[in-house]
């Protein structure tokens, strides 16, 4: 079917939301060959319903060996402390490791130390997957840590602006960002019980969620960021608030932006035609449209992704595609 | 504000779902001195944060002396098993017990046991709690085993047509019910999660549930009982199927639920304008309507109620107002 | 049934949102004899299907004499031109109305020309219809201009604390507020389509809504507001982002809210426990909640109501209360 | 990136819910060249959002000398008569057409002209395009009538056990189906309003609905059937009912069954394991389970599409690729 060299991959963590999504994408992918789907250690073989004559090999128990014998790169789909004690052997065992988790995105070891608590110190050559703002260190990468799915959609709409000076670095920047209920896993939780969810609508995580750290590592600057449970199952919409440097307008705005992903596949700029999750969901995109206030000296950007692809699979294939050097978005389309 | 001398009572399962509708309703109730709000032995103190400033006493771990002590009338929010534990004491102990669980329901010994089997024996005297039809017996009822949600509104809808002989006895009468996830209580479970629900619609529970019985039980006929879970919170919603018996039509139809249901103030008769759950949301309303085709001998009934209102914590509240000679919506409207 | 000598009120727009809303608490409203229900000019009489059983009586054409002749005080759930032109001769003959519309709010004839092109001039005695803040004005009030739904979880929550001096008066407010469909009307458009609503989230009006300059007015200080979206039907919340005083910690904002609100029945401090739109829905309850870092200077509040209650026809009742001094929750828990 | 000779085809009605899903499959169809989008007489050329950056170009005006000249296959997802209108002309310009209306779907021309009696009389040679049981006249298409969304589902659960007189000729089947809003299309109504919808369910069309005369066509028996709006933008569940013939057990269904599908790459059997929307949506499966009660002597059959795709954009580029020759599933895995 095509004339790619195929890498054979493996997924762990495979039966969550983002290890199914990843399964969903690899399985067809064009240059992948998926070659092991793992869940937890000891874990029953098990097929995943919705990829019934898509995929149809059971997800197996966690086997590292057979991993680094049969695969040339392992995504892991995992909680943090999962993934911190999982990459380092693989990564020794020469395999390219694409991480979903947040175990190796925090470069300052002391604020590591902070926010995760429970995983030991990285390997030493970690790469930042946010695809569109690291390619060519990711083709030289060995593990990668995928960019969160809240810094994804607030990195890409910020840090193009940021670098042109565009804001006025005084005023703190608010993030208030919004995201459906699949972003939590698939554990269930009172918190993510139907009935709670229904109808309603939450704020969580003020001043405490792990994100900000990760969002301001990339920034270089604070923010102050909110997210809230949304009654939807998949995507994310955040509202970005900060006040313009002096003399900005639109046309700066949109020159920055553009210069920055008029050659990205990916990110879409809409505009004054602000992004709607429904336009992203089931897709790789991330959609940022923005209006500007000369008068209030205020700009509102609004970005939109699909936690569970840009936010989380797709992304990390985008970034396997940079690392071996397909065309980014292969088997994304 | 009233003239009626208060029953005290008290409310056990306090913090489920159908346990803080009824502590929302009876701690309005004109008649109802809501004194006891109790959860599991040991639990606790805990306070319903939607019912600040409407009810501002916690919930305590269950205290059955203390129940005893101060209550007059007991209702039940508990699952089967514990409910069939508790009932007996309190009616010992003289108090009137209201179950909103399935524990006495079922009055055939052997037919419990297949479908209770964790249950015990019932004590002797158990009043089937469907307010509509069991009036008279309500009044000297000591336990009353409140009618489930599922069987309320299929049995409301078709036992006034069967009496009349309005219905083809040999036709397999098919009830498609489709009902909020609340329904299926509060602790969280895979098939409750968001994610799981949202966007989606499943069937379970085929020839396998025990609400199909207890439908059963009180039709005297064989019925097909299939229930759905809708991704909404609350809510049920019926369609029934039905052979006509020759000759009968609309009008036949018409008559015998305007017969039975005219003096009911909770059974809104809709005719040919087929009821929707939004309109019963939140009441204590059983809404049924209808189709007949004569041509094709066929009638489809539609039935909607709130599942945690007159499925649950308003029919009891209404099986207690007749009980204790109140009006019959006390506290309801 | 009581002792109140009744008010006799007409609702007009009684088949919207509000308007039903309105119909159902009017019609058990101890204090109220609803005597009236009104659509559109010339429209045919119509029942509302929710409220069989509740108030039977139908919705008929707007008759202005009819209303000026039966009743005392006059609810307008309409279109802002439309309650423009239908308070003044209300008031000319007497009546005491109570306008949910936007038509009258804005104070400043300048701004209320650009915001509300198509409403003439207000006479001359408007109160601004926000309870909590309002009751002694309300009780000598002829018309009535009840708050927006935006505005009055915005108002609730900041003015407390803008006039303590306990906010950064130099920076700016950001109030990103969130919405249940309910709240753009029963009109169908394609933006209110289930199929563009259900799983997605949009922002819109960014500098350009009308509630932002409601807003700016009753606080006296510009801020940035940004509404969206929600899919569900009813519950407003807003996360609101301002930056503390030098030396304002978490002790100073507890008491100014709590100095300003203990004595307010529908008023709900929550703390450090964010408030949820499920605990306010189908309530007259106004949920605030609040997190402070002193490190960063920063607080986020969190206010959630249900826009069709506190947010429209509760609070309506809540202000026709207090104007003809009834207890302020008559009718209302 | 393959090497098939390109199909040049046109899309009509390009902007509803099934156009913007054909859209998105043609334009990466590998056999398909997508070179015509069109909506009504007259529109402005205008952009999906959803598309950009997957098909950029924009959907024109209806203009059929373009699509005659342009295309070689056209597909109409259009209402019934604007569809009866366009596709004589089409066809006789030798295009192959496949339509999505119901225009041509019924062959007794009484009764179509009793239920579509807006369309005009049709062409003389009309497939009926469900997929899996038509392949063969497929091939020597020019007019398809793609089955109907509710049709697919119910017809391929019953057929083949029709055909193997595994049930009950004389009892009645019963179709309890729900569909997300999407189905009914894309104009605003007051029906598919988002708060009308939302947390709400409703039945409608009983004994008056044009797919069950299509169902009953092509089972060649009578069906009861009665379809629900369900709160959820896409997806189609069915619960149907019959009777077993003497002698019937689960092995025989299941024999049945996989004896018609096992060959069917888009039709999934589930056996016991009930199918839901959750597994099916956004992709071109049905998926179909059963229970059998050998006691009662009764089957009930759970059967799942997403509307937009199996029920519509899906099933007649399935139809096409037959037609064409193509492998069945190009382009739509």
């Amino acid at each position: 079917m095509n004339s790619y060299s195929r890498v054979r991959v493996g997924v762990v963590g495979a039966t969550g939301y983002s290890g199914v999504e990843l399964l969903r994408l690899l399985s067809r992918h064009p240059a992948a060959e998926l070659v092991a789907a793992m869940g937890a250690p000891g874990a029953e073989p098990r097929h995943v319903p919705s990829l019934r004559r898509v995929w149809d090999a059971p997800v197996n128990g966690l086997d590292l060996d057979t991993l680094i014998s049969s695969t040339d790169a392992v995504f892991l789909a995992l909680p943090d402390h999962a993934a911190a004690e999982i990459a380092p052997p693989l990564v020794d065992g020469g395999k390219r490791v694409f991480d979903l988790s947040g175990a190796f995105r925090l470069r300052d070891a002391a604020v590591r130390r902070r926010w995760y608590p429970k995983t030991p110190e990285g390997p030493r050559a970690v790469v930042y997957g946010l695809t569109e703002h690291n390619r060519d260190r990711l083709r030289a990468s060995t593990l990668v840590a995928c960019a969160g799915c809240y810094p994804t959609a607030a990195i890409l709409s910020l840090r193009p602006l940021l670098a042109a000076g565009l804001l006025d670095a005084a005023a703190r920047i608010v993030i208030d960002a919004k995201s459906g209920v699949s972003g939590a896993g698939k554990t269930p939780t009172e918190r993510t019980h139907f009935s709670e969810c229904h109808g309603s609508l939450s704020a969580y995580g003020v001043f405490e969620h792990r994100h900000a750290v990760e969002i301001e590592q990339e920034l270089g600057t604070e923010v102050t960021f909110v997210p809230h449970l949304l009654p939807i199952d998949r995507g994310i919409l955040e509202t970005i608030y900060a006040v313009l440097a002096p003399g900005v307008g639109e046309a700066e705005i949109a020159a920055a932006l553009h210069a920055a992903y008029d050659d990205s596949p990916f990110v879409r700029l809409t505009g004054r035609d602000l992004p709607e999750i429904k336009h992203v969901a089931h897709t790789n995109f991330c959609d940022i449209g923005w209006r500007v206030s000369a008068e209030r000296k205020q700009i509102v950007l609004v970005a939109c992704i699909d936690n569970l692809v840009k936010g989380a699979a797709g992304q990390a294939i985008q970034n396997f595609n940079v690392a071996f050097g397909f065309d980014e978005g292969l088997g994304l389309n």
